[in-house]
């Protein structure tokens, strides 16, 4: 099959054999050798010299670990969204008691930091800024070293950053940029199934944990970070997922980091040319375009859900839908992980033959 | 290698085939079909004709999820513990508010129904009795259908039950005993990798989800139930440890539910007089031992820590430690899962041959 999602993205024979390895004790030293090399190689993919933690959750709950370990109810936040996955964020923030000022941009375009610098301004107290890196919904990446400056320079606020399909990918100096907390997710770059969220915490951020009293338990950072300095984890981890992160970071250190993200790149450009030369029209600002993940407009006279279906059931290929306002306008064609140009071309491809079978009525 | 463990729990042949499936579309009809197959296969094991909802993460998480979409901060909650997973179930209450009266037993005893229902007329106004089903730490099975009994005679608690290391294995009518909300782990009896948590929720438990107030979002009941009706999950799902269970209920399914209790029933016997016959000495009141695990007291003489290191460095044997107030003073031996009378004999065999390597000094 063809699976041209946004995550889960396919898995590397390697990566299936070692998801298929026999259980260990998860407290034992085997465990805590791999945890150590896991954590070492994540710490040079977010480019920190800092914590990186590891939840066994989706990437959502690593967004829950997020605020609840920084903030406390009746915080004052500020949530960049420029699309689904930035409103969620947001959710969660409110959920849990933050006053949340929602600073939203019209979808398939970016952050504009101007009205992240006039937002702060205007919300003296903001005590986190929360930025979703690479939106997923509308394949949209945002300016984030931009915005960060704006951030750290007109406020205190914490950064919190949502990178779950883009760290590893698209360039994120966690460090170099002041990100105080990020997030990524198994099943995205890492070419792994999902069940892991790793993110990283800056000193900055465990400051914030000290006072923050938002209710926590399962993604209690302090207890996270203790367990793992004794090689451990706070709770019983998903160790198969350690097994596969494990190999497939093997093969992530052999292709080395400067090569992973030409190759997204190159993905990428190459996604957006070939659909351009099929004749099918980009939906996200090309400025901001992904280079994990490309969204197009559904043509007109075509069914976009019909259109998936025949794509799946017919050519054996899988690609994303819009979600909520997008739902059937746009479809998105994951190229990130373990991905390459001719799997991008058949799948093209085969967009353009099912067209005939997808009319709209 | 002879992992005995309270889990996780070693992985038959046929789970590991089906943990290396390639990667699927987690929105499409493939994962709808595999779902549905896996909720009505719990259903059958938690003999409820209720919702079972999903969560990727571990048993820990599934108790919180319990806690937060049933009460509300200030809530009354009388927490019974008789080791460290029942304090740890009233720790997660505790840290999201609820006004929490832990009833504790001695390490080693049950939980006494007599007690709870004194607890109960002085907590008049208890919105829940959390209870541990079987508590890993003591090796000790609580009388759970007493302790329901008493519960919901004097009071309209609800029962908010750790199955985790006793469901599917040890006997549990979910709804024949009243039991709102059951919480199991996939890497127990399930013979699965830890990283699902399942869920059992009474129409009961639905009716308080209406009024509860404790913030949450990943843990969301509700979205989990919309998701699951519409062949989904609220948040990307730990695709490959479906693939497992959905293998996993296919061999217990054949062996039969009946089949099942009756082996672990037999094997914990076999544990304990095997244990018996070689010196050592049981940990747990034999009233109330358990069928999926049993604690020995670390022999006099015997350092507890070097006896576990002696049998998996020298005998490739691993079993558990005490925990807490227990910690070197019992060690554990997991029999749940995918386990044989040989098995148990082999580890209680490297038990006796490392002793002579254990000293205490």
């Amino acid at each position: 099959m063809n699976l041209r999602l946004v995550g889960p993205t396919p898995l590397p024979p390697t990566v299936r054999d070692a998801l298929a390895r026999p259980m260990l004790n998860h407290r034992g030293p085997e465990f805590a050798a791999m945890q150590t090399r896991i954590v070492n190689s994540l710490q040079h993919y977010f480019q920190t010299a800092h914590d990186i933690l590891l939840f066994t959750c989706s990437g959502t709950g690593g967004l829950e670990a997020a605020l609840v370990n920084l903030l406390s109810p009746g915080d004052a936040v500020v949530a960049v969204s420029i699309g689904v996955f930035g409103d969620r964020f947001a959710d969660i923030a409110e959920a849990f008691g933050a006053q949340t000022h929602r600073l939203r941009f019209p979808w398939g375009s970016a952050a504009d930091p101007d009205a992240l610098r006039a937002k702060l301004a205007e919300i003296k107290n903001a005590r986190a800024v929360l930025i979703t890196h690479n939106e997923t919904s509308t394949a949209t990446t945002n300016p984030l070293q931009e915005l960060a400056r704006v951030a750290h320079e007109n406020s205190d606020a914490l950064l919190l950053v949502d990178a779950i399909s883009s760290m590893g990918a698209i360039h994120l100096p966690v460090d170099e940029w002041g990100v105080d907390v990020a997030v990524t997710g198994s099943q995205k770059v890492w070419m792994i199934p999902p069940g892991l969220a790793m993110v990283s915490v800056s000193p900055r951020a465990w400051d914030a944990y000290a006072h923050a009293r938002m209710p926590r338990y399962y993604w209690d950072f302090k207890k996270m970070r203790d367990a793992i300095a004794k090689g451990q984890t706070s709770f019983t981890p998903g160790v198969n997922l350690y097994f596969a992160l494990d190999a497939a970071l093997d093969l992530m250190n052999a292709e080395g980091f400067e090569n992973i993200r030409a190759r997204h790149a190159r993905l990428a450009q190459h996604t957006r040319d070939g659909a351009q030369t099929r004749g099918f029209e980009l939906f996200a600002d090309p400025k901001f375009a992904s280079n994990t993940v490309t969204a197009l407009r559904v043509p007109p006279g075509v069914n976009g859900k019909k259109w998936r279906q025949v794509l799946n059931q017919t050519f054996d290929t899988v690609i994303a839908g819009g979600q909520k306002e997008l739902t059937d306008k746009i479809v998105r064609i994951g190229h990130l992980g373990w991905v390459n140009e001719a799997e991008l071309d058949a799948c093209l491809d085969a967009m353009t033959a099912a067209l005939p079978y997808a009319q709209a009525n």
